[in-house]
């Protein structure tokens, strides 16, 4: 075994963005956001992430000193001189779960062509989130044999690079991905008949995402469901799906084997991230917390399925 | 304990209709339907139940034979002379989901004025069916003494008899509702801030109906769910939530003592009953069911939710 190889290494590939939110709840400019900040931030209670994105020059030291702080490796943050950090703007309707975007700055993320530092080639466990499906090929033609590939993935790449992302789903271990998005991929209705049709796509797992309804776990043999940890109030559901698939990922990366019960966990694991993650905005969430906050949560979620 | 009272028996009054329904899955005319047939349907895979509704001239022997062929006591329902049964028609729309009205005729529902057989006075258990809550009351005031009351209501109680309805809510155990209507009974977005509110109003478990996401129930120090069974089809979602309801209420009648477990299983019992009621138009998911494939089904939600 050559000796870059950890087991518990968990890259992960995305976006970094600052992210400028209306909602009935309050608003923020700029805050700290993208799906690789909500993963690695989510996975960093389970194992250390390896961050690989890209930023402008008006990311901060404090930005970087945030994800230091919480274990994550950003030796991978391409900082491009002179550019700007992907900036979103957005609106949450009353409802809390429709949104609408008031504008879209890719600024350096339209470039992002991500290049592993040599270490990061040998991560066992990998999560590509939701960006370009060429780009996430990439990523994975260069690492080597990892053992665990999940991947996320959003409706413009489902629509407009349909071809791209069937080559990735035939090459990862799990698709996370939305009710209405499997809807798309599929053309079927039921969940189970996505799921079904998903699987047949590659992957050996699908993830289905709900929202505020929980998730599903399908495997050809196995469906697994977590309910969405109960909130008095939710202050920002971005980057949810996200926190979700880190902390699920972050999970199965440290487990001893992948099976039903760690399955079973990692679900759990993701449902609590997600929980915390919507309470504030940008990671305020995502920060601070400790073991037996987290362990509380999966407890929770534990109580409201048991059967007895 | 007078020779009348046996611990199972469970009493539903409710709507019998016939329903008239279009759906992408195809199409039926004045088919058997209603709160209360449904209802007992469920209820009869778990319980005896007794039926107090009212119908027409036109409501067929046959009906009374499919009833009573489930064990279901039907003395309860009374045929007005010259009458028609409560006539329903309606359009799924293509998600399944959503409905229009085309038209409605109470007929004889109009003039319900429940009185029960003086056996039925004596009944352990009672599902009030969605009806005016005035004439929920009315049962209630017949009944001596129930141990375990289930109540079901619709938006139209809740918009348009939101006194009568309160009171109707001191006085039951259990109250089964959609999220939808949830809201709009507490003005609370969040389903766990909806479910407090409703046991403010008086009922000690409150089950929060979510369709194909499963169902909620919640005590003062308790929060159990259950997932909806994935069906590959969904042929005709009319009575689903009655099904639920009499599942869990017929679970719960012959049930030992009402405790985490017993109302874990209902909700499973209830999850299984409706997943059948889907499956066809009118009552035919509901007839000629053994144990052992609804134990199918609930092992079916039990694994979904097992944490290994």
């Amino acid at each position: 075994m050559p000796a870059q190889e950890q087991h518990s290494d968990i890259l992960i590939v995305g976006s970094v963005a600052f992210d400028s939110i209306e909602a009935k709840t309050g608003s923020v400019d700029r805050a700290l956001g993208g799906s690789a900040i909500f993963a690695s931030m989510a996975a960093s209670y389970f194992a250390s992430p390896r961050l690989v994105a890209v930023v402008g020059e008006d990311f901060e030291q404090g930005h970087f000193e945030l994800l230091g702080s919480r274990g994550i490796d950003a030796s991978g943050i391409k900082v491009v001189a002179g550019g700007r950090t992907f900036h979103w703007k957005g609106r949450y309707r009353d409802n809390m779960q429709d949104r609408d975007t008031l504008s879209t700055e890719l600024n350096v993320f339209e470039g992002f062509d991500p290049v592993l530092p040599e270490a990061f080639r040998w991560s066992s466990h990998l999560f590509l989130g939701n960006i370009d499906p060429k780009l996430q090929a990439k990523v994975l033609d260069q690492v080597t044999d990892p053992r665990f590939v999940g991947m996320d993935t959003m409706n413009f790449w489902i629509t407009d690079a349909s071809a791209e992302l069937g080559k990735v789903l035939e090459r990862v271990d799990v698709l996370f991905i939305n009710d209405e998005e499997s809807r798309q991929l599929t053309g079927e209705r039921q969940v189970a008949n996505a799921a079904r049709a998903i699987l047949g796509m590659g992957p050996r797992y699908v993830v289905i995402k709900r929202g505020e309804y929980g998730a599903l776990l399908f495997a050809a043999d196995m469906c697994l469901f977590v309910p969405a940890v109960l909130l008095p109030r939710v202050v920002d559901p971005t980057g949810a799906g996200d926190a979700f698939a880190g902390g699920f990922m972050g999970f199965v990366s440290s487990a001893a084997a992948i099976d039903r019960k760690t399955l079973a966990r990692a679900l759990r694991a993701g449902g609590a991230m997600a929980s915390f993650a919507v309470e504030q905005f940008s990671v305020g969430g995502l920060v601070g917390l400790d073991r037996s906050a987290i362990d509380g949560r999966v407890r929770m979620l534990d109580s409201m399925c048991a059967s007895e």
